[in-house]
């Protein structure tokens, strides 16, 4: 692991793009605010190590701990020198320009998001509050373009899946570029690659020249999911829970492929959300799909909703195996109707306005053992509210299972304990065992895998 | 003037631009901060103007007082409904693209503007602070680009202006055209319009399509010099010394055309900061042109220079007299030693960081009777400071002629009375009376010049 | 006239244009075809004078007597060295690129038209040949965009005209562009330019960037009237009659603005076309407009029309005097009803392949005294006959007064003389007499002017 | 194959493009010139048939028998209905932009050829005519880009190659397209397509956005190998030879990759070239590369030419196996010193005019039984002489193979017979024989290999 092949480079971006200020240039550098220039170099070295197959944070940060990024001022804006770089990110020497393009949207993300926090403006304590930081935080990544018609497809999914499963991900991509619509993913391999090479592909055949390739990050994931170069948009969100409202306020459709207990998560925050009485008419087309082989997967996960939250949860999304083209079709058709909503509703295209997301999906869930075990997991509270908490349980087992924090609180105090009664323990239980059996519950490093908490109370 | 054509109309703008947050279209409605609104509405009123050939800001208020904007969310993004607009911004009823693109700028700025002032960051007290403040601005209203050579050249000088004088500028305009240098003015007609016409056609000449129109504003003078269309960028900046400050940091130089006192007070800004001791090496080309018949204008202003600020000062600048050809060329190499000097010294092209700029120049001077009296007006102090008071009595002068604040003292409390020694008082009476003969003192509305200050002092 | 300053230079084009088979590079060599170097030579020598007042070809081929261009193929692309080249197309010592466009423009049509004319598809025999052959220079020189809707607004008049009918091009220019409308001239100053720099401010205004400003020549004319740099398309067609093809087929309107005989010329020309039979219900508007200065002008032409071509030639066009936007409205008008006439009879937008044009008015009209004595100038033969005479004996006059061989003719032979009956006669001769009182019939040097024709027959 | 889903369609080119004239479209329509509508019409079928896996022109011809294109002139330009279309060419009803691109290109080159074939300029009786009618069909098709820096690499190999080899040609293209180099092949599937695909996810990546994907064909091939919808720029050449020489006059460098007798006969054709004494000095970038199980085939290839053609054949390619970033990087070393070459020259970088082709390389080669039973393959003869016939004997077992004459040809008359002495014939022998156990001679249906040829005399 020492050994890997380095680079020192230069990069300045291309074009005319950010400027920074002096004080900006300054809180950036290593002797300014210490934190800022961690957070910065953490996202970079991500960056950077696009390449490599290792999707474990630690160990990134741990191969190239003399990697050190310095910030300049000059004639032509702002210059990155990077010292100790991981090699893959450059091609005979020279940095590939998609990377160095999300090294200017890492720095643009931090500076501003740094910024904001000190502007009285924000207010974090609402609800409203929250959703309109957010909202700053995507326009001044110019994600917000006025104007366009509903077409950002939201792909999630597991990182690490089966060749299988990750060609169909590409027919799925290259379905829906064919049909000019722009694929969004949380950054990284597998899911987050797959629909963008086939949609790269799709366009090309279409000549549509504008594509979008958005992805939407953290910077606790990103070490973990490094944004693949195709991303033509990369933004980095505060945190988990600003990422999430980003994909829905600014996705127009989802598509759900195989994941494991992370696409679990994300998929069990969109129903929580959806099934929040105000958003009975909203239309939010959400498609699960996959090869033939990923057919028990979706059955299981099918089940469990059921089972937890009810048959009007299961009618607002549709599975569909094995059919790259009728996704797209049904995606493209799902997208009519959201842009027939917003005209009528006068909401924005380019924002959903118009969800109401619970304050309860907008906090941030800390991980710790007390407040895992403290989830009301009971049929006895609405099914949304149940959906918020199950939400909860599944972050916490990704936190657990791969988050620097979340790994080195299971190391000191063992398995988080969930507790819940019988009918959502149950079908809670067989699901994430299912998950290990299809061994979509993999370590990062590729370990066997030690669950990271026990059911309790699914015996009751 | 009753009688004015008015139209209604909506207005979007045209392709991917400006989106809101839900709290800013409220902030801008009627019902919202009424403030805001205010000025919002002055700004479009003054930009909707652009046609017509009033300058004076009242006369204009009053002749559309039932003008009303607003702003509405829609599927596309912002919409504003205008309601008694004036009918001189369309064509066969449809608003002209510049000047809705200049509405948009408007919005862009003064909710950047409001939402600045609530940010802690901000910090108004200190010179960096301000500095800063206008960084941040010019940055949200995209117009510092990095990596683009210097070549944005300032022009100053009267918005009425005699025929010839004005085609003199057009020509100067053109020869910068040719060489595909970018134009930046205060918007408005005369000196203001001048130059970017005859620049549009060498830009046309040339094949250059980004040639860049860039007018900077305040709202207390917009109304009264009201943005020509083919300004291709405007920025709002909150007040006369941030946009004084902006011209200075994002001009790579400057042109002086023959003007009134509002030019002298530009010129005697520039001077007085071009003379502090910091700014010794620092180049910053700096020409005084006009045809032949404004000779003796600049002799005046030169002899008045020379003697209440000494030799050093009329180093700084040069004059060529009717010969626009060799303007533009002294211009392009004045600009090559910027890059050289910004180039050895890792300035940034787009933003003049090394300029010192004394607090003096950078605080609001409020032209109260009080202050206007209390001017130190001596040969005593360093020239950079006498300069910098003679600055601010031109500024109260401007005031006391066109500005609604400065016409109302004036009229309530009779014409301000400007004290010093004698040989600064001698030759800013005559350099004032000169402006006087020369009909470079009219008011707005055309009548006979009634001087709003008395020069008191200069007999002694 | 010996003493103009001259610039040696080698130019490329920019971008990717034209490429040269080496066999075309041979051709247009001095040793190659002599005659090919010559037109080149003499097209090349026209477009730089472009900035000079000169309007007489004779003496600008003699003022440049030392000139000579030289073609290279190098590695990218084309090469022109250019020897003792007129000094006025330089700024700074660089050309403008307007003009080095135009080089290369002057390069692609002479070649093509030199390939064309060996091509035994071409038949110049034949009416339909004749516009094939015109399609095809036309298209050569990518003059024909598909798709784009009737905006081609041809500006005819004259190229020496007084500084108010000048001024008033350039508002009518300004309105057209103000209305996205496209401008096309023949090249050269005065009315040829006027449109195009009004325009160009208009286009400006709507931020409309594709704008054309299109320049139709001839190698007979190009060195008289040399495109000035703001035309961005040049073509030259290789005569005269072809190129008033290409006008009245790629115009979608046209409009008079005052002239000499070279404008009545056109004038008769097109009212010939519009009145044969076959084009009758063909909407073809044709504005004829100009300063109040310019009313007896036009009543003169309308006057002329009414007795020699009678009413129904008069219905074909409508006298606008003084109203610049009103000329543009009403011009947007009329190409609304081309736009719908053409859909419905699906002729192209950008050909107007439906307008009749008798051979008559395809045929190159030779000028020799012999030619002009035996023009049928009578009542007794239908008008669209009689207005190809009349346009023939107008365009005899125009070779007579500026064209080479025609001022040669009348050194030698003494001036032509023009037959017919009185009632055509009489006004004939009114009109010119009307031209050359109103100076419309200034020779290029400016001299006094001495007709190169006799009416004889007009007191019969 | 009768029951194919057909659609019926009208498409029109997207953007300005191709303009007919009235004579070009009547010269299509069914009614005129019967030839030119055929091949028309086989063209367009093969473009739509793009998507389909059938690579047997003449089971595509019988499959869609009812197909009819028909072509109309309209207000917006030529409008293209097609009745009975393949439906694999179109997403839910719409046509892929893609396709509809080539086919507006088809149109353009088939309408030029004809049109050039009646210039009497065009010489096809010399080799420099030959060469210089290909620079015309090239330069129509705005192939030839003046001042672009070489970076064209033409990929040949096999259309019906193994999934690794195919996916190793994807690999090689990224690896180009991350260097921004630009991918030629002859159209079709296989090597035609991988190169092409790859270099996609490189080019963006790079956020390289004028990648060109340059296909070459003839009316011959383009059934049996359809152009995949990325190759955004289709050339239709006359027949093989001047495809062939549009290779290699366009092509900057050539990567030869696993293939048939097909892609032999490229090589040879290429061999043949540059074994030509003239050419000695040129550089011409030949690189011959798969995956690890391709080395065998290379092997026998390289063992052929050093047997029949010698060691000089062989120094002017490399072998590289199994390393992709290799082969890119040789390519990038060999361009720079094309380059080079080029400019110390002054050939035209978009135009290899330096290189001699031999005119019995741009001779068509018609391969009936007599022509090829009279090829000379003897070593008594110049190396390049015997590479010159051994591409046509290639050349003519590609026709028997899967051409439409020669597959009828031999259904006639049996195999064709191959002479020559031992030390050639007996390596063709072994060649042929290997290429049929590697099972590279399929048969377009997949049906078994059955030989269209005889080697005799390879026993003397």
């Amino acid at each position: 692991m020492s050994h890997r092949p380095t680079i020192n480079a230069s990069v300045s971006p291309k074009g005319t793009l950010e400027t920074l200020s002096q004080r900006e240039v300054a809180q950036l550098s290593e002797a300014g605010s210490g934190n800022l220039y961690q957070l910065f170099r953490q996202c970079v070295l991500a960056i950077l190590n696009t390449g490599a197959r290792i999707d474990n944070a630690k160990t990134i940060l741990d191969a190239y701990r003399d990697f050190e990024v310095r910030i300049h001022q000059q004639d032509r804006g702002v210059r990155l020198e990077l010292l100790n770089a991981p090699a893959d990110a450059f091609v005979d020497g020279e940095m590939i320009a998609g990377t160095r393009e999300m090294l200017f949207s890492a720095l643009r993300d931090i500076v501003y998001t740094a910024s904001e926090l000190e502007n009285q403006r924000v207010d974090l304590n609402s609800s409203a509050g929250i959703t309109d930081y957010v909202f700053h935080l995507l326009r001044n990544a110019r994600t917000l373009r006025a104007g366009v018609e509903p077409k950002i497809v939201v792909c999630w999914g597991g990182h690490s899946i089966s060749t299988e499963e990750y060609k169909y991900t590409k027919k799925v991509g290259h379905e829906l570029g064919l049909r000019n619509l722009d694929v969004c993913t949380g950054c990284g391999p597998g899911v987050m690659k797959g629909p963008m090479k086939g949609a790269t592909i799709g366009h090309a055949k279409q000549r549509h020249h504008g594509g979008r390739y958005l992805g939407l990050t953290e910077p606790g994931i990103i070490a973990a999911e490094a944004p693949n170069p195709i991303v033509n948009e990369l933004v980095i969100l505060p945190d988990i829970e600003k990422r999430l409202e980003a994909f829905v306020r600014v996705g127009h459709g989802i598509i759900i492929f195989p994941g494991g207990v992370g696409t679990a998560e994300e998929f069990l925050y969109l129903l929580g959300i959806l099934m929040h009485p105000d958003n009975q008419e909203l239309p939010f087309p959400l498609l699960l799909t996959g090869p033939k082989s990923a057919a028990p997967y979706f059955e299981q996960l099918h089940a469990f909703v059921g089972a937890t939250l009810g048959e009007a949860a299961q009618r607002r999304y549709r599975i569909l195996i094995d059919d790259p083209a009728e996704v797209a079709r049904e995606m493209a058709k799902g997208l009519k109707e959201v842009k027939q909503f917003r005209r009528e509703r006068n909401d924005a295209f380019h924002f959903n306005w118009l969800l109401k997301i619970d304050e309860r999906f907008q906090r941030p869930f800390d991980p710790t053992h007390e407040n895992m075990a403290a989830l009301q997991l009971t049929k006895d509270i609405p099914p949304h509210k149940l959906a918020a908490n199950l939400r909860r349980a599944f972050s916490g087992i990704v936190a657990g299972n791969v988050k620097e924090n979340g790994v080195r609180l299971i190391e000191e105090h063992g398995p988080y304990e969930i507790h819940g009664d019988h009918q959502v323990m149950k079908p809670l239980d067989d699901l994430l065992q299912a998950f290990v059996k299809q061994h979509r519950m993999k370590l990062p490093g590729g370990a066997a895998y030690k669950p990271c908490y026990r059911v309790v109370g699914s015996g009751a």
